[in-house]
């Protein structure tokens, strides 16, 4: 399945967040990863992330969809994420 | 179609960036909106947008589907969006 992530974590626990997400998807913005993932590592993902996060500060969000791909995706303004621009 | 919008802007053009996403699109997350919006107000938003944003410091990524929804969404941990956290 093709999984959206954007991630909302405090400072002192947001590198952790990112190493822990682009184990299992391609970083594409400062906060948002995407890619195919597996049922299992997608609850894996889940998982590393709850045990990160406190829930009274951090937020996650996963869009799953059917489809393997978006049709579209577009990008203005400064590009922050990508392989190339690595913590 | 569908739209799924994350903004990053410097904080002093944070709250406008909001405020025109919100016009188009339902905030879901502290930087994320989504919903169905019209190809005539996808490109209005757009350039509302990038005549905020300084392109230097800030990022929008816009993904687009032509089905009219994801298949699930799940967050983690705090609900920062939503029209009952207005900033």
């Amino acid at each position: 399945m093709f999984v959206i992530l954007v991630y909302d974590f405090a400072q002192k626990r947001v590198n952790k967040a990112l190493k822990i997400s682009r184990k299992y998807l391609h970083w594409v913005q400062n906060s948002v990863l995407e890619g195919e993932i597996s049922n299992a590592n997608y609850i894996k993902l889940k998982s590393e992330l709850e045990m990160l996060m406190n829930p009274e500060e951090d937020s996650v969000i996963l869009y799953t969809f059917r489809s393997n791909k978006y049709s579209r995706r577009e990008e203005i303004g400064l590009k922050k994420g990508g392989d190339e621009n690595i913590l």
